[in-house]
């Protein structure tokens, strides 16, 4: 233990947000501090050495966080003195500047301690969340949760890695161009100070090898994170005439969030947002695709049921699918399948017609149960009356508010004519689906 | 869209928790609002329409509380009405109610709207939530989630699946004699109601084909979770002798918690909870180990470091590693990694000695950089005086408390001899080292 000083870790407790009024002078809160000082006893602990003397307090408000909703803060775990410590995989969601969207960030941390202040697990994490609620781009984000690190616990060096994924930015015309544009755009940003602060120290090679990016380092980190904005809407060309209430309205928003729509990564976004925002305007696209549905109806074999019609069942999979939550007027956006039968085993109209419809219908403010009906109703015209649909998405609310539930996505499914009927032929479709929601990471 | 009604949306809404006092009439919201407004009529949306009329109040909220940290609350995400719709992978967090360990859980729930209500997707994940934050088995805790679903929202079925993480529970006698128990105990745990109460319905079998769970059935899964407890406390035989004053203790905790000490399923924990705590006692293990030590430090081959350094680098990977924080009661554990200089590229003590190493500074009250080096040290006195030690670790405390950052690990390494000084050294040995993380999922 000769390297460590366990005096310091008085630091960590004080530095915590209280959670609750009076929370530490409650009859259970003191109640479980007795009962853990008599577990530290009993371990033949002394309860008044430093690394310790706290925990009693620390259990309390664990165990009554952890079995009670509602209660918030959190104390931290500290790392010690000494190497290199490093927190990886942390998840959190950030605000992009320039479109106004949520984007997902992997934080990974990495720290030299002093020897005269250490730092709690939980703080590095409490730290990128707050610096995360703000509007960002990754560069300026791993900046100031480095700089605020580097400040707060004065280390030897901080080091601030950043996988962001930032949703693809399509509108209605590139998404009929591009079916693969579902993905993410994909960045990664660094910051360092103290010994991290070159880019080429020893430090940063032993930071890179312990998060195992195998072949990542800062350099190839860095070239990709500099030059434009990573964002998609930047790469649309500048925005056009926008409706200027509209424009307005952004701008009202961005000063109620306490920005400065004046500062120059903002100057351009309201325009870039709602000229994104109006891909998903109330236009009369059902009366369109009816006209080109009706013109190929007739194309299509007639359906004769011949022999099994589990034989028959045919599919198109993975059709991109894109949203915009009526609710949040956030995105949603995975992959749609679709089964029908058929007894040639052909799709009568192309993929191409079936991709339409369910951008047709994706480009909407929606909900995700009220599309799958719909995409099942109008493929039904041209697929025949036997029908299934699966739509699987993630949603961008599930992971931009308070829930924040990050790995968690969404199936809905609609069924019609013999699908509705018979089980076996539904689950001989849905066996067929693939194993990965595509939407996911 | 004949067979949506949306006029039911409203029920959402009100039955949110409101988050803030005033928050709904002060300034910034009212402002996002009419903003919102503004945005919504220029898609040409009718702003009174049942689905979106709240919308503004969503996206003001919504908004505000990602931009700023500390708003709690969240409003929900409607599936629609109409077929089975599926949230999947919620991640939640548990206290077993045998061990008072936490357990993690990966919640997935299906249900069929009535047409008469829907409901929000954060919704269920709340509900869920609620739930998990007291002692808990999986089956109750499956059981009381469905059932508040059934009542909540009256659908025509709710089901729900629970797949279930128990923290392995070796005392420092078993850890030695299976190295493997550093891994988890899965279990996973089903209820239905409604359409759902017959485990043999079709749409438990469309429900796990959506959940992607290829062979799985509800049959299955129901024979996994019946007969004794799932916790691995169960099976470490009956309760011996402990000291009646740490058992009061934890009888104290159970009761600040608001649970009764005389439920059944509480009757034996804290005898339980305080065997297994007794073995991270503070008995000098050092003194023990020295001694051994000692009597095998001479049967080393001397290094001559002959030729190339990294040539002789040699490792021990993957050792298990199981400890308890000493700043939350609670474990962390993982795998242990150590490098070594050999000239003759033999592991002069064997494997289970160095293991041995590991249990004995890992079975006490610790901090994870605070084992790394008292390891290091260790290990130097019979593998030579250049070693790099790396932990690996999942620690419980960061996704039980308030943080719940679920995916997230911390990796801590110390550094002696050679390693300290030559950074192709480092590098050689951090690039040999697994790529999963072990104690991860």
């Amino acid at each position: 233990m000769g390297a460590l000083d366990e005096g310091h870790y008085h630091a960590e407790i004080d530095n915590e947000v209280s959670f609750e009024l009076g929370f530490e002078t409650q009859p259970e809160t003191l109640a479980i501090q007795d009962a853990v000082r008599v577990l530290l006893q009993g371990l033949g602990e002394d309860i008044n050495r430093e690394g310790i003397k706290k925990t009693p307090f620390r259990v309390a408000k664990a165990l009554r966080q952890g079995t009670r909703a509602g209660l918030e803060g959190g104390s931290g775990q500290a790392g010690g003195v000494g190497g290199l410590v490093i927190v990886r995989d942390l998840d959190l969601f950030s605000y992009c500047e320039s479109c106004l969207l949520p984007f997902q960030v992997k934080c990974h941390v990495g720290y030299v301690p002093s020897g005269k202040r250490v730092v709690g697990l939980s703080k590095l994490s409490r730290v990128a969340d707050i610096f995360a609620k703000r509007l960002q781009s990754p560069q300026r984000l791993a900046d100031e949760v480095c700089t605020a690190l580097q400040h707060g616990i004065k280390p030897t060096g901080v080091a601030v890695v950043l996988q962001c994924m930032h949703i693809h930015f399509p509108n209605i015309e590139s998404a009929f161009l591009d079916s693969t544009s579902q993905g993410w755009v994909k960045i990664t940003a660094t910051s360092g100070s103290g010994v991290f602060e070159d880019g080429n120290a020893d430090v940063w090679t032993d930071f890179w090898s312990l998060l195992k990016f195998r072949g990542i380092s800062i350099d190839n980190a860095h070239r990709r994170s500099s030059g434009q904005s990573w964002c998609p809407s930047q790469s649309c060309g500048m925005p056009g005439q926008a409706n200027s209430a509209m424009t307005n309205a952004v701008n009202s928003i961005l000063k109620s969030l306490g920005e400065d729509p004046l500062r120059e990564e903002l100057v351009e976004t309201p325009s870039r947002f709602v000229k994104w925002f109006m891909n998903f305007r109330n236009s009369n696209l059902e009366m369109k695709l009816n006209g080109f549905v009706r013109s190929r109806i007739d194309t299509r074999s007639p359906s004769g049921q011949v022999g099994n019609f589990n034989d028959g069942i045919c599919s198109e999979l993975n059709l991109s699918f894109w949203s915009q939550c009526e609710h949040h007027l956030l995105p949603f956006q995975g992959v749609v399948h679709i089964g029908y039968h058929s007894s040639d085993g052909v799709n009568p109209v192309g993929r191409p017609l079936v991709q339409s419809v369910v951008h047709f219908y994706g480009f909407k403010l929606q909900v995700q149960e009220r599309v799958t009906r719909q995409i099942a109703e109008t493929v039904s015209s041209f697929l025949g009356e036997d029908i299934i649909v699966v739509v699987e998405a993630n949603h961008t609310c599930m992971i931009s508010r308070g829930i924040e539930k990050f790995g968690s996505n969404t199936a809905t499914f609609a069924v019609l004519g013999r699908f509705s009927t018979d089980p076996v032929a539904r689950a001989k479709f849905l066996q067929s689906l693939p194993d990965s929601c595509s939407a996911g990471r």
